[in-house]
């Protein structure tokens, strides 16, 4: 086994140093009073992803920490992810998480051979899909901000495998977001659920580990989700249609995007004068390019600024279904307070 | 007028080198071959955005080169930014294109108070929006590819400023895409065009430049897009409404969305078996959170492969016209050989 990458980084105001550097060949201007030093360790380059390619550049350099049980990725928010409350929408946020989440099934950190993608699971048709999301958020970043984000796997039983991420700016060290998601197997053939078989979940379980925070606690009230009836919503979104960018290259619709379909069928009062605090969101059917979909919402009876979500067919198949939880957006108070 | 900032790097496997940089504070592992070296200017930190943060993260870098006359940035494409066929969306490229813009107009290369967001355009109520983009595709990244973006201006008369950008693989030094972007003045009150005044025109003058290859040369049969009549459509799609996270700070949608509508207005089997490789955009009308659009396309009767397009509300005033054309996907290309 190759232990993970090492960076490490060094910095010095020395000009002797700097005299020093200078004979590596790189010509100097006179005004250079500060060195930046980066080491990598050759033999061991960074993998970015399954394809074997490697990056030497200074970007979204993953790091493996933990003996490469932890994946680490920083994100540099874009204008164009911005929501009209002038932060990164909680989709890029997620898509942040999603792709960090893909590099820890598929980079070397977990070996091919494995847990991520074994021969048994493709021997036995078998794949894994995403089940349950529970995401609570603590701030938003803005334009420019560096989301430093981190997962690993936090949880594995009979049933699922849980990869739970924790986001924090990578300049300041303010939280961001907790995200658990559990993954369940299915027959890629009959698109039935299967337990996970024993074989499997004993090739996985030395790459669980309790780092950093253990998995959001499990509220027997909120594990079961309630399923909202259609007379009990206070707003129905009807004719939703997947885009052609909004399908994966296996022609199915990215998961992020369900939850950009539940927020668009809140009232729009709602999204604009408060931020998302926290949300659970249960899957229960894929969609692909001809689905046409209906998103409904309804206030929670019990709780404050809480609201409940279904996503269904036309034909009345449920989707998924999501409870959220909101507070005044920051932006909001912020210009209520000058 | 402080120089803008320079970057440099030097590489060595010199043993002895490693020792010096040891020094430096860092505690190396013995097996340590290869030394890599950044020098920043430090009188003179890149600043990432206007609102004057600072970037010492190894992401995303902005260079400046041409003496601040270039914004160059580069962008690992992530997974969920790929299409159907396995490569980057069109729109994922067009992103990325659109961040190096505004940070060619917003970042200390083009100074705050000059040319890109200056005091007299505020005292005149004008702004620049987007009006004509033309676009050329060679190839489409894959997964974990790095996107190298280059930004300048190309071009300013008394009607439109040219803003052009070239992308590249990082590694391979491939051609990916070439884009240029004309902008025009609209008073931002009454929402007319307006010339670029004199005295705004003269202070842009100096940072428009030659650099790499002049603007793509202009055909004047091409120049005059013709509008797609609806009895000439093959296709038209109806319905398409904004969702709330297309919408931008400013409650408009961002306009790289236009693209993935009239690519939406398109025949499946257009977007399934071909890729685009080169378009021509003219923006007519913005359009907002209620608006409900239409989507026509209708093949060409002189180019193969050469589609028209229009994009309207749905009470009939247009949004956009384009003129669209294909290849064969590279993806069906490589099927078919096997």
């Amino acid at each position: 086994m190759v232990p993970p990458s090492k960076l490490m980084r060094g910095r010095s105001i020395d000009n002797n140093n700097a005299i020093n550097l200078y004979n590596f060949g790189t010509s100097l201007p006179s005004h250079v009073t500060r060195l930046q030093v980066k080491v990598d360790n050759f033999q061991d380059p960074l993998k970015i992803n399954n394809f074997g390619k490697t990056v030497n550049h200074e970007l979204e350099k993953r790091r493996f920490t933990q003996d490469g049980y932890v994946v680490g990725q920083n994100f540099l928010v874009r204008l164009y992810e911005l929501d009209i409350h002038e932060k990164a929408s909680l989709e890029a946020l997620l898509n942040y998480t999603q792709e960090t989440g893909l590099n820890l099934f598929q980079s070397s950190g977990l070996r091919v051979e494995g847990f991520g993608v074994s021969k048994e699971m493709n021997s036995r048709n078998l794949i894994w899909v995403i089940g349950r999301m529970q995401v609570e958020v603590d701030s938003y970043p803005s334009w420019g901000d560096i989301v430093q984000v981190e997962t690993w796997c936090s949880g594995l039983t009979k049933h699922c495998l849980t990869c739970s991420s924790r986001l924090t700016d990578a300049n300041t060290g303010t939280k961001i977001m907790r995200v658990d998601s559990e993954f369940v197997m299915i027959n890629e053939k009959t698109r039935r659920l299967s337990r996970i078989p024993e074989e499997i979940k004993a090739s996985g379980d030395p790459y669980v580990k309790d780092y950093l925070d253990p998995p959001l606690s499990v509220d027997d009230k909120l594990r079961k989700l309630q399923k909202l009836d259609e007379d009990k919503a206070d707003y129905i979104l009807r004719g939703i249609k997947p885009l052609w960018f909004d399908l994966d290259p296996n022609q199915h619709v990215n998961n992020v995007k369900y939850i950009s379909w539940i927020l668009e069928g809140t009232p729009e009062a709602v999204r604009e004068n408060y931020e998302l605090s926290a949300f659970t969101l249960e899957y229960r059917r894929e969609c692909g390019r001809n689905s046409v979909l209906q998103s409904l919402s309804g206030a929670s009876n019990e709780v404050p600024n809480e609201y409940y979500h279904l996503l269904r067919l036309e034909n009345g198949n449920e989707v998924a279904r999501a409870r959220t939880l909101w507070r005044k957006s920051s932006k909001i108070e912020c210009n209520s307070m000058n």
